[in-house]
């Protein structure tokens, strides 16, 4: 009967653009690194569930799941999890599925994607196919978040300086994270001037392509760890932005935070530290109206008055996020998992959320840790 | 409390080469089937697990969950599972974890491939990346099964006509089978004349490209279908053929088959069909050994006795198996499901075994059904 799952190992490798390490490298690393952190045998190891966007595209491999077993002596069952740009956190609630159907105790969930075997245009356009092929086909996320951006600036009055600010807070908190991609500061003028992608979209209000692992171990067996699983909640929209209700929010955010809120027995004001997903600075505003850490219309001007880093409400992105710690698509929401049960071991904090999404938040995932 | 799962609806499109669909109208065209067959409510659905090897390569669309949960007015929680060509298989195992984990309580399990929109060599070329890119990078699966089929040549005596008996009798047996994509019978000496691919396997001796897309819902919830799922079992090896610790078997299908049998209780002498994957016809002969439905080194001589087909000791793919019913890869494992349940429900048989493969046996998927 299961009672309750830990996190009883972590590992996040150091995020970037790799060129030394191929695939096999990153998930050698990320098993070699997790199971240090867990100080299990590893042949405790159950289960695994591999959370990987494009491997084969990136990386012509398609079987990474055979691939992270073969790493282990006794070859756990393992499957791959892919969500698109949600797969961390899909494989998360996977595992966590699979501890509480009895089958399983301790359970392996390992992110990694290796992005720049490609081109940057070739990149493009893989991530872009997480997109409805139907109906919006050729467009790049760029461009689909920026429909986002322009609605709700219209909608909003959000402003250029609170977009930026949103990217050199999440710039600073990368300073302190030995494993981000960016350890570089740039001022709100910096920001609002960098090179335009897609209107109202500037080359530092885009996450980077980027490399990299993260993993970690879930367990239903007793341990000294602190942190556990405490809820989860995974929701849909459509594919495409024009079949939206309303383009003012990303619903299926709204959806998962609800769910995962609710088995937690949490509310938003329990949460004192959230990674989010926000691949672009508007996804950030969006995230943290749609979690209901603020209220519609009025992230941005909170995040702008440092409502969402340390001494504020609560701390969005303490890694740094997408933007400024790296986002290696398969990687990221397990990064999440891993980054907030890190603070919480280390009593910075008690209870955290992650917010994993999908295409333009066709598959949104929410987790929430504490103690 | 979990007490029992119910395959509570099925469906099979025509498997074949299906040029006037595209990977969205199979989808479609799976959903609406299954739906029709079960007879429930659409909304009842509470999850959904997609099965797909290779959307994003063949079909340029990365996020097939979120593609099949808008098929839906209140869109279910959705996510791809991957393993290769086991991909079918496992997605079951998916939804029965899911299932027993007490969250969900009506599944919708979507198997669907769509394989043709790119050239024959593109698709060897994608399949072939479920082999280890480190140790085998270039070969193709038919020369993987070669490799396979020239040791068990070498080792207990197996002829070309007792190859080609395989083939034979699963052409016979999808000539019955209306979603087949070959109903076309072959002779031995057809068989063993056909143009060669990767000695010794001849062109006839191999699984076809298909397109095709099946679906079952598994539901916990009372219901007057007959047909159970009474054990899964899930086992990996090496990636690469080289690291193997003996070529004559198939090792993981040897330990899934083992932990599916345990669960559900029953031995090989109570199964009265299997559907199991045949994507060489070497394969069926591996299968229904390491199954342990004949023993090492006498299944190829049983087969072509007679023992593996109506009125033998099992039959062994009365589907036609994936060398002629074809083989949409991420459909097959759903499909091997969907037929059993069929046959169970029709009172055929009364208790069934499916076995998927992924890579050259790095995955091996065995699920038990019965009544």
């Amino acid at each position: 009967m299961h009672t309750e799952t830990k996190i009883i190992g972590r590992y996040i490798g150091k995020f970037g653009e790799l060129w030394t390490q191929s695939l096999t490298d990153l998930v050698k690393e990320g098993v070699a690194g997790v199971l240090a952190d867990s100080e299990l045998d590893p042949a405790e190891i159950d289960a695994i569930f591999v959370a990987n966007k494009a491997g084969g595209s990136f990386n012509e491999q398609r079987h990474l799941g055979a691939l992270v077993s073969e790493q282990f002596a006794h070859f756990p069952p393992a499957m791959r999890v892919e969500g698109a740009c949600a797969s961390g956190g899909l494989a998360v609630i996977a595992a966590e599925q699979a501890i509480r159907s009895g089958l399983y105790q301790t359970v392996l969930v390992l992110g990694v994607e290796k992005m720049t075997d490609v081109s940057s245009s070739e990149t493009s356009t893989i991530l872009a196919t997480a997109a409805s092929r139907d109906k919006e086909y050729g467009s790049t996320f760029p461009a689909l978040y920026a429909v986002l951006a322009n609605y709700h600036i219209k909608r909003y009055g959000t402003t250029r300086e609170q977009l930026s600010s949103v990217v050199v807070k999440n710039h600073h908190h990368a300073m302190t994270n030995p494993a981000a991609q960016f350890h570089k500061e740039f001022t709100l003028d910096q920001v609002g001037s960098s090179v335009m992608v897609a209107d109202p979209l500037r080359l530092l209000d885009c996450s980077p392509i980027t490399d990299g692992v993260a993993a970690v171990i879930l367990s239903s067996k007793p341990s000294s760890r602190k942190t556990k699983l405490l809820g989860f909640g995974h929701a849909q929209d459509t594919l495409a932005l024009q079949d939206r209700q309303d383009l003012g929010e990303l619903a299926a955010t709204r959806i998962a935070a609800s769910k995962a809120l609710k088995m937690a027995k949490l509310r938003q004001k329990d949460i004192q530290a959230a990674e989010v997903h926000d691949c672009f600075s508007i996804a950030e505003i969006l995230a943290t109206e749609d979690l209901g850490f603020f209220a519609k219309g009025e992230a941005a001007s909170a995040i702008a008055a440092g409502q969402a880093t340390y001494g504020g409400q609560v701390i969005i992105n303490p890694s740094g996020g997408l933007k400024a710690c790296g986002h290696p698509v398969g990687a990221t929401g397990v990064k999440q998992v891993s980054f907030l049960s890190a603070m919480i071991e280390a009593g910075q904090i008690e209870r955290g959320l992650t917010h994993n999404v999908g295409g333009s938040g066709a598959t949104a995932v929410v987790n929430v840790l504490g103690i």
